[in-house]
Formats: structure tokens, sequence, C-alpha cells
């Protein structure tokens, strides 16, 4: 099954060029392991710089999953749970990485995937004594899961909402970049630390080689970090292979303008669809779209193109798909698929 | 504490240029996430002709720690636990990775780093019923920690004992190049194979920009492996980045070269702090050394030159330090060591 | 708080008389500890007889959450989860007991508390690679936690379900008493042992002092039991004082008879309250009962008796609650309970 | 193996008269479960009055693995572990209890089953960064595993190293009341309670049907303990039964004089057999005494009695045994057995 194009996913790709040639140019550099080098630390004050928390503790690890599971395991005793929307990372796409490290992971009914405060309240309610788990810990996705974002009153109503009940906030920020933006964006870096506890920013899926930086706002939660992070395998001896890539993504715009990219491609992708009178399951705001397709026009498209159908289905003979663009996602790639959807329409 | 040279470890550069040269080559080539890649299988095929194991799995994670972790942790039920001489590196420099996942790690004295079929025997006479976890699985690393290695003899002894016994043996070849290219190695890959269930051969520590090789020989312990790896965070959207390298390591000698040139520095340094006076506390064999220096000369090095005084202290005045060479240490920074080892003494 | 009478649940007595009687009888009486002693085995040979599984194995514990989370973590390897009803003990009311040992609870809507061949078979359809837990084990409760029974025919119809697709079956049997006893039970224990892998007989809310039985039919889950056992606390010096409750219980008829006598006092307490105008929320078949009363109604019960309001508001005015019967209810009580009610509709 | 007198452990039969007594007595009262009953809130108060500790939270489990293992994990972050002797409980016999909680048990030397300021001190020295898990707890048994106790000063001592060193103290008092009476005591309950963050008072193996009382002193450590004991199914719907136990136990004297009549049984052991000429292994204080006697002998005395050969052979002839003796050892067994020695003397 050999595709000349993909929409699988962004990380179909090695990293933008200037990571690369970073790494050739520091090479044979020698510096301590660990984390403990000087381009560890760079990328750590650029990042606290960028959002204007010079408290912040900056952490790289190499996955996503990793930035799930340690960072939600150091914020909870054994009793503690966590609460996701249905389609939440965490809930459905990490292989119980949650509850291998004890903890029950609660799932509510999500709007796009994104959560409501009167959900968060709800569950609340019905977990009041110790015969049942007590939720500490809020875990939502920027952008989500259906590629949907949080916008600032929509944040600060569940940011509230957490520190009304004593819960933490913790934004997996995978695809921080697609989110931040945007076109509906109104949420920059500074203002996302400012309405959370911990995140973290991905850069594997926004032209990293590897990486998500972890970024800890709330002071009870930054003590012995590095221990969670040996103890779950993540504290990597060669850190600085991830730190180089993040100073070159955030020493200019770069994070930015792949995430730019990325969703340019995405919403010419997504409007050339609606054009030809499909629809999207989902708002197209970010880099991956659902589009409704008719079985016969997704067997046409999957001679030529990967992408998911996706888990969910809509109606027998239409079929929701995933789309996903990346910072190396071509304008010929993308005409491509949509003139292969009008030759169809035609036909 | 900035260094001029390090003897640190054997991770203290980003990668050989080789590894470096293919990924900026195939930089752009799209391939699907989570090792279902080209490059993957590639390097999985290079890595099984090398031992002469057609029916291996093999899988890539990114530290040593998980590959730990991640492999005893496949192979034990709850109740079983793990068997380590005292200074195995997951008895004591993993955070307690092995009881996180919920298994004990027994530790028993060793021979210079190295484990005792007796050793293994005693400990099992004294866990006979359901008071006591039950043995499972014999750990143990080639290289070692304290830089020896096994000889076939010694391997095929443990082996035995462990079959013996209805134990798993798993060999963690951290630094597997550098005991294959010993001077006193009697076991190449495809011996190592054939007289353990379970191995990795270390990348990291030699000459990868990350990464190292699982290798499932026992056929009860494939199945569903990749779940494991997920489930705690190993599996790499981009697996690619490790197996490229690996293709470049195993495609040709260049695993053996790195590893032999990492020993011959650290031969050239045993000879010549043994020939100016000194001894070493353990056989000298492999990029690992532990030479007993005075205090002063320690005080004096270290100004110049970055390694650890390793935990045991032997004499009050004399202290145990530890070397570590690497594919990238240059033969001047050894003759500027052992110079510096001479202006000490002439003084 | 001090109520006169108590319907909260099954268990605010000590004991059958009968089993305070044989501990006193047999005090002195010296045997071996952690149930190698002729007490133990009595008591799972009268069980083996009584459902006639000769080969089942038998173990005793002392709380229904170290019934279920033993047995549920001893059948699963790490990645594995188990599908449960929302409603179900595991997934609600054991404060994350499955979780803390690493593994997913799924939940799937249920009928009357009851789960449906045909929403396990959906689970399993979107759980298919390794980003996912693999589901491998279904959890029901017979009776369940709404009241209602597995009959012949739905058993049935799980198992085979389970058997097609490779999952164990597993039987919470806290109130298997009052299942096997109902007036419309058509599953007696040779049944129940013929249609699942593994099942629990439960004694704490049946007349015993404490304690559950455990039994093992599928061969493969038999080994090493103990072992997991002892690890997580549960195998007791005294296993005795389990067992020779057991043995009163299940040398004649007594477990039924504590049984039948509960659910003819369900019964009259739900024709009764069902004469006087009043619904209920579930079928009414076991000693668990969920009338819907009026708020003014409750308020002047609360006063006299003890019983739970239960989670689910049906309406502003009408709240459901559940009464609770045991093999101790005293008719008088049921009673008064329904004498209360009639002078409050008289009002 | 059918013994006519056992000295196997110091569980061997039911429970003190009185117990049985008051379960008696008390059976028919209605009270609400998991703890929330008057019985509970007695027994704690009695415990409370004991030691002189108003603010102590007092909780009741049914075995002493529970009661370890619950303890420590609860005060415990996941990168935290807890340092034992050699002999200790946790350590050896209790199947990776605290592992299986995702905790390292480190095992330090003892002297006669005593731990030493120094050992904890030389431990920590070692553990110095997030390479290494953390020690956070320190275990002890009060009697320890080889029937010998701390002294005020040795337990001022340890506790002292422990406060200077952000350790917290934890002790197993399973033999607890033996302890207490033993004739070299200077440790009653309030000067336990003086010495240490947490403790557990063992009642199965001083005339409890069951049941152990866990004594938490630290404020830090009290709050949601519930919770842990939950999720490890140690909340006891009729916690009554245990609580029933305690009240006997302590309301007047009686957990003291059973623990007296099973020193006195175990001293008389000792002397009689130094009498007849043989050695013990470690100090005879308690109600565990370790001979060393020739194997013949110990072949002719198991035709008789039942009674463990310990683990550590002392010599090809000469082997260790245990002798337990309890609350319920009639002082004719006692001299049963040293008639039996004295018969082989002369034979």
């Amino acid at each position: 099954m050999s595709h000349s194009i993909l929409f699988f996913d962004d990380y179909s790709e090695g990293a933008h060029p200037n990571i690369l040639e970073a790494l050739h140019r520091t090479n044979l550099q020698q510096t301590r392991g660990y984390g403990h080098d000087a381009f560890t630390h760079e990328a750590a004050e650029l990042i606290r710089a960028k959002m204007n928390q010079r408290e912040a503790s900056i952490h790289f690890v190499s996955t996503g999953t990793q930035a799930n599971m340690i960072s939600i395991a150091s914020m909870l005793r054994p009793y503690e749970s966590v609460i996701a929307v249905e389609e939440g990372h965490i809930a459905v796409h990490e292989t119980g990485a949650i509850e291998a490290t004890g903890h029950k992971v609660h799932t509510v009914p999500s709007l796009h995937g994104k959560i409501r405060p009167e959900a968060i309240e709800a569950l609340l309610l019905e977990h009041n004594d110790e015969h049942m788990v007590r939720p500490r810990l809020v875990y939502i996705s920027q952008a989500t899961e259906l590629g949907t974002i949080y916008q600032k009153k929509e944040l600060e109503a569940i940011y509230q909402t957490c520190r009304n009940n004593n819960l933490y906030l913790f934004i997996d920020g995978a695809r921080m970049g697609s989110a931040m933006t945007s076109k509906e964006a109104d949420l920059d870096l500074e203002e996302i630390a400012k309405h959370c506890d911990f995140f973290y920013i991905g850069g594997t899926k926004n032209g990293a080689l590897l990486g998500e930086a972890l970024v800890i706002i709330h002071p009870d939660l930054k003590k012995n970090f590095r221990y969670h992070m040996k103890q779950r395998g993540a504290l990597m001896a060669k850190t600085r292979i991830i730190s180089i890539g993040f100073i070159e993504l955030f020493k200019g715009d770069l994070y930015f303008e792949n995430a730019r990219h990325a969703n340019a491609m995405a919403e010419k992708l997504a409007t050339g669809i609606q054009t030809q009178g499909y629809s999207l399951a989902h708002p197209a705001v970010t880099n991956q779209i659902f589009p409704i397709l008719p079985k016969q026009l997704i067997l046409q498209l999957e001679k030529k193109y990967g992408f998911y159908r996706w888990p969910t289905i809509v109606a027998p003979e239409d079929t929701m798909i995933r789309l996903v663009t990346s910072w190396s996602t071509r304008e010929d790639m993308v005409d491509a698929f949509l003139d292969d959807i009008s030759s169809f329409n035609k036909w």
C-alpha cells in the first residue's frame, strides 16, 4: 500500500532543514549528558522568554505519550484521577498509559472535542467519598483531537472551574503551534501559560526531529520532576538533540511559520472540498480537517493518497476521513487532491 | 565548571557524521509513522542478517531505561522478579523504573560486575513459596557497569543455569559494541543471540544520534510487544530517526569501527596510566576504565578534564575515577590526559 | 443521625448465629496458617460439590474489592483491559482499584444494570491496534448493581460473545445468593460455573462474618493464584475464620435460606410500596429495590429509617432511593416502613 | 503431616474467648458499614487514650501485608523508596507487595534483625541525584523478625536520624504486644507513638480474630487515608468485626496479658533448651526463639511438634529452628517439648 502523497499525519517527514543544519553545526561539541548542557539551558530560556514566565520549569521529552503520562502521574496521589473528553488522546490512543501509572481517566462528552465546565462540575458532584476516586486534574488538548481550538473565553471558564474545585489544569499541546496560529486563535503562548498549571509545546508534529517541551507553571508541581522523567525512561542522555531543535524553532519565528503553513494548507483543502459540495464534520481551523465523503470517492482517493478513515461512521454511504497537513505539505499536493475530487465529481 | 575535554561518558557528542548525512538525505521522504516505514524494516533486516536470526523481532526505543524497563516488564507476571548484580544499572541507576512497573529487583554480589551462576542458584533456593516473589528473569549487562565482559564460557554457564531453572536471560547491551570488539571478546552478535532470550544493542553510546535496538529471540516474548512500547511512551511517531541511524551503523562495519576506536582509546589511557605507576580497579577491556589515583592528581586533572569520581572509595587518599572513551574521542585528548599525569608525577 | 431501622445495606449486622457458634466450637483447634488448614479444605470441597466442578480452584478473601481487583489483575497482561457497564462496581465504587493495578476499565451503557453482547462487540470493533488497550475480560455482576439478574439465555449469549472474541468472563457474585434465589432465577451455582471463567460467591452480604469465595474455572487462570493474593495483602493468616463461615453456609442450605429471606423481605417492601401508588426504577427481583418517592415522604422516612438516596435524580420532586434487605431483616421492620408510607399518604 | 502441638506461629487458633463473646453479644446490633459505626469509634478512642495521642488517626485493616503496603505506599511519591533490614518482612515475605505499589525497598544489613542509624546514613550518602530513587521512609519492626526488640535509646537514635534526613519512620507492630511486654522492654505504647510517624498494633498475632490497628501520628499523613484503604481492597464492610476485637483487647489489659503469656511461654522454652545445652541464634526476649539443634533431634521433634526450620543454615549438622508461642500456648505444651529434648539427650 504505497501512496504518492500522505495526509496521514504531521510527522511523515524528518525535520525542518534548519534543525538538521544546527545538529550538523554543533555535532562535535562536547557536553554533559541528561540535559545538563548549554543547548538545553538556551532552549528553555528562549521558551521562558517567549511566554514571559521567568520561573517556569522546562523539560524536554521525546514523545507525546511520555509528555502526558509523566506529567499527569507527577500531579496525582494514588487515588486521584484525571478528567478528559471522550475523544481525549489519553483516554483512547495511548494504550492505557495513564492507567498503567495507576490512575483512572474519566471521560465526559465533548462539543467538537472541547470540554465544557458544566461537564466537569457534574462529574465532581458524583464523586464525593472514599468509595470513588477523587478527580484532581482536567486534561484538555489545544488543538483538540478534532482539530478545533479553545478560545480565550472558553479557556478562562475552564481554568476558573478548575481553581474553584481544587483541580489542576493540564494542556496537551502536541498541536499547540497549529492552535496558536489558527485564524480563530486569541490565545498565544503567554496567554496559555497564564491559564493553566502545566502544559507542553509539541515539537514532533511541527517540524522538530523529535521532542516535546514540558512547561510547569504551578510552583507545587516543579519539585523533583526529573525523578519522574528518569523513572519513566524519558531522561535522554543526549537531551541536546531535542533542545537544539527547540532553539531553532524558538530563536526566531520558525515554530509559528511552520504551523501557519500547515494551517494554510489545511484551509485550502477544507475550502476546496466544501466548494465541491462536501461538508466537514468539525470546524476547520487548524491542520486537521474531517470531510465527509462518498465511499466511491474515498476508494478513488485512496489509490493515490494516504489518509485515515476516522472511526465515527456518519452514514452508511458517506464516511468521515481525516486529512492532516504539516510544515512540509506542498501546495501542489493539495492541488492534486482537490483536482482528483473535482474529476470524480465530473465523472 | 567547564572542561576542555570530557571523559564523562560516551554520549558527549551528537552522532557519527554518516548518520547526520543519512538524516539529511532522507529528510523529505514521506513515510508512515510509528515504525511502519521502509527505513525501520531495513534496519531490522540488517540486524537480523548480522546475527543470523531470521525470526527475531526487532524494535527501536529511545533510551536505555526504556529498553530495560519495557523489556523486563513485558516478560514478567505481577509476582515475578528479576535478578541483577549489586551494581546493575536497573538496580541502582534507573530511579526504580523496574519497581515502578511493579517488580522486585533482587541484587546479588558480583565479581567485577559479573554475575555468577551459583549466586543465581542460591537466591532461587531461598524463594520457594507464595510468601515471596518468584524470580523469573536474570538481567546482565554486556559490557558490565564496571567495563568488564562475559566470555562465551561464562555466558553459556549462565544461560544454562537460566534454562535449568525456568528463568529468562536478558542482556542489557547499552555498550554491546564495545564488548563485542574488546580484545578479550569471543562473543559476536550471532553468539549473543544464541545465548539469551532477549537483548538490546545500544546505539546512544556508540555513535547513534539516539536509540537502542531491542532484539527478541524467545518466541513466547514477541507477541503484542508494541502494546508494551506504546503504553510506556516508547513508540515514536518518527521511529525512522532511530532506524536510519541503525541502517548506517549496520549496513557496513560502522557499529564495530566506532566501538573499536573507543576501545583503542581506552586501552591507550589504561596502559599509559599503569605505565606511570597507577593501578586500575577492574580489568580494562572495553571503553570504561577505573584508575585509582591520588587525590592531588585528581584535583589537578579536574581542572582540565571532565570525569566522574566513582562511588566506591578505595582508600582515604587514593580514589577511584571512571574514564569513558567513545567513537569520537581523539588520540590527542588521550595524549593530553597522559601528559598531564606525567607532569604531575615529575612535579 | 441515629436510625432505629437500617435498610442501607446487607452487612449491617454481624453474622448468622450458626457461624458464630462454629467459630466458638472450633476456636482452640490448632491449624496451619494461610489456608493450609482442614477447615479451608472442607469449605472448598463443599463449594466444589455444590457446583459440580471437581477441578475448580477455590480461594477465600476478605472483601469484594479484593475479590474483584486480584482476580481481574491476575487475568490480564499490562496492556489488557476490562469491560463493565457504567454502573459497574469496579467502574465506580472501588476508588480506582483496578486502575491501581494498571488496567483500564471500559464502560458501556447498560439495560437496568445488565450488559448487552452488542455493546461488547461495538467496543471491540473500535479497539484494533497497539495505540489502544486490548479488551480481554468482561466483568458482570450477578445480581447487578441495580438489583436485576441475568437469566440463563442472557448469560449464554454473553459467554458466547466472550468465547468468540477471546475474552474472559468474570462474574462478581457479591450478591450471588440473592440472584440464585430470585423468583426469576434460572441459574443455579452449577449453571453459573458452566457459563464463565472465574466468579466469586459473596459471603459478606449474605450472612457470613466476612469473606468471599473465589472460584476459578478456566484452567489457565489457576496457576500461582496465591502469589497474587499474597502480593495484594489478601492472604489471611487465619483464613479459617472465613472458611468456617462458608462451611456453615454450604454444608446444608443456609446460604440459600439467608438469601431467600432477604429476597422475600425486599419483595414485600416492593409490593407494599407499589400498592401505595409509587413506582420502582428497576425490576424488583432480588434484595435491592429502587423506589421513586416524593421528597416530603423521603424526609419523613429518613427520621426513622436508614437508607441511601441513590445518585440518579429522576425528577425535581421525586427521588430514587435504595432499600436493601438481608438475611437478618425482620418482617416487623418492613411492616413499620410500609405503615409509615401509608400514614404519610393519608396525611 | 499432622502434629499434635504447633509452635509454627502465633495465629494457630481462633481468638481470645472474650472476643468471640463480644461478637456474639453485639451480633444483631445494626450499624453503618465501612467503619462508620460506634464500635469502631470506641476502639479508636481506647487506643488513642492508651497512648495519650488524642489527635492520632486510627484505621483497622485485616492483614499485616495490607497494613504495611497501604501505609508505606500512602507516604511515598512515585520515585521515593523505603529502607528496611535484609530480614525485613516487606523485603522478603510479602511477595513484592511494596514493589507492586511501585516503590523500591532498599535492604541494609541488620544486627539481630535491628537497623542501625549508620546503615541508614550510608545508604543516603549513595543516593543523591535523579538517576537513583530517593529514600523517604525507614521501616522497622517491633518486635523484629528475629524476635529482638528496640530499646528506647535505640529507637530515639533511629528517629533522630530520620528527622535529620527528612525520612519518615514507620513501625511494623505485628508483634508489638510481645515487644512491649518483653522483660527488656522500656517502650510502651505512649513512647512508641512519640518516636515515629506511623505505626501499627498487631491484633492477628496477639489473640484477635483478625486485624491490625493503624496509627497515624504525623499530621501530613492523615489526609484521605481511607481512599488508600479502599483502593487497595482494605476497607471492610463489617469493620466492626475487627474493632469489636480491639475494644476487648484495649478496654482493660487483655492485649498485654495475652502478650505477657506468650513471652512467658517462650522464655520457658528458651531457658529449658539452653539448660539442656543448646544455644539460641538470637536473644530470646519475645515470643519467637531460634534454637540451634542437632538434625537428629529436629527429626525426632518434628514427629510430634509443628515448627519451621528457619532459612539460615548455621552448620551442616546443627540447624536453626523457629519456635513461636502465643496467648493460647499452654504450659503443658512447653513441658512436653522440653521433656522430649531431655529424652533425646539421655538417649
